[in-house]
């Protein structure tokens, strides 16, 4: 089963667009859990536990482990979504972006050596930087579009002329992953659930491709306009990300429970407008 | 002394532009080395030791080290190169881009897990993004602007309109790199060898900030055209890399002698032009 298939089965089956990120910032893991052997192992390993059934992805963020020295730790928690939860697909998010034969190294990194099932890659540099993920016909190269900070206006929103049409760069983006780089169906985009109206414009562009919407949750962005303006004509399509509402819901003994609470509850929001 | 200074230093006490990117393929290793505890990073040491008084800068491509689950090799390297060659700084090729808050972490990684003096970011997802980078004066930041791969064209050279003129998408990264984020004066850019037009273009935007310049040696880059394009009225300026062209530039025994050869003929050529 490839990456999109993946994501089909846990839209419809399991009735979810949600997807856990996992982003451990030391600083706010519980205290109690200090007591463990390690705790940011289980820290994340609880939080997959309580949201496993409610997800259809996990979104481990890889700056959060480098910067920590704890590469090993993300390829056991990767291992243990693979072996523990089979058939929820597991996206590296890292931003990737560099020449061909780096891109290369990149793409084993991603996709050999930590096993994700998917993983987030930067335009910048052009088509083909994205060659070598690509490859991976059935892994999922998940393309930054129009994101959720609000800096993202720097660049994505410049006009740019296309076939004598202006039009912002993140459409021209949208464009190229559509007609030239999604010749094995594994292409997806990153569009802020910030920017609804940019959401329905990459919509109109992709067809069903799917999109990965990060910033509700502690970003602020809106569900329901997120969904109703992002989602396919069938009410699916969309890999909605929280991280930070989810992860630090609570401090306690029962921060497991209450981020399933928030993740539940995010669940039933989005489900409500599809 | 902050990374800018060291490039000065380098530049003209040691009379040196040449950067050799440490970009370790174990394929390409010489096959005696196998023989070491550590074929690697002795292959690397080898090239450090023959090379460091050609240099102005080293540049480890970290996708080379995390894609065989090398990370320690690399701290080890970067140690290794301020231990015995301090002075020489040493750019952490990277291309890293996200939001703030996880922005925060891969400048944590660059700078204070490997010490890295400059790390490569990417510009795509806006200034804000770069700003925990920009907030360690001291270091390096170094922004993808105009790149080396033939694919650099698909977005950076589109037409933008900036104060009612237009202007290709890189020199608009250039304004923004000299008139908002230079305010730490820790700013450089990347544009590759291949495009001395736009190494020109991007040297009347930027005065006399730094350029790292890839793709002379095996991309193919012409080093007297991008030295006469990119220097400043000085003659210096230049970070001027080369990877594969020096590391392989023998498979035998004597590979760390030719890759001095190379490294000095690639130095004096460049100076030949200054």
């Amino acid at each position: 089963m490839n990456y999109t298939q993946a994501l089909q089965t846990r839209w419809i089956n399991h009735n979810t667009l949600l997807c856990v990120g996992l982003d451990p910032d030391p600083r706010k893991i519980p205290a109690h859990l200090q007591d463990y052997d390690d705790p940011l192992l289980h820290f994340l390993r609880s939080i997959i536990d309580s949201t496993a059934d409610l997800v259809c992805a996990f979104k481990p963020q890889i700056a959060y482990f480098s910067a920590i020295h704890a590469e090993d730790k993300l390829e056991t928690l990767i291992d243990y979504i693979h072996h523990n939860y089979p058939g929820i697909p597991v996206i590296l998010d890292a931003k990737r972006g560099d020449i061909g034969a780096t891109a290369e190294q990149y793409a084993r990194e991603a996709f050999e050596r930590y096993k994700a099932d998917a993983v987030t890659v930067n335009p910048y540099m052009g088509g083909d930087t994205l060659e070598p993920y690509l490859a991976y016909s059935d892994k999922g190269v998940i393309v930054l579009c129009r994101t959720s900070n609000p800096g993202g206006d720097d660049f994505q929103m410049l006009p740019v002329p296309v076939n004598g049409q202006s039009q912002p760069l993140y459409q021209y983006v949208a464009h190229k992953a559509a007609t030239a780089w999604n010749r094995n169906g594994n292409v997806s985009l990153v569009v802020g659930a910030t920017y609804p109206a940019e959401l329905a414009a990459v919509r109109q562009i992709i067809g069903d491709m799917p999109l990965l919407v990060p910033g509700i949750g502690a970003q602020g962005g809106d569900v329901q306009a997120a969904v109703q303006a992002g989602k396919t004509p069938l009410g699916s399509g969309l890999v909605i990300n929280s991280s930070r509402a989810i992860l630090y819901a609570s401090q306690g003994a029962d921060f497991a429970d209450q981020a399933r609470a928030v993740a539940l509850a995010t669940q039933t929001e989005i489900n409500q407008y599809r």
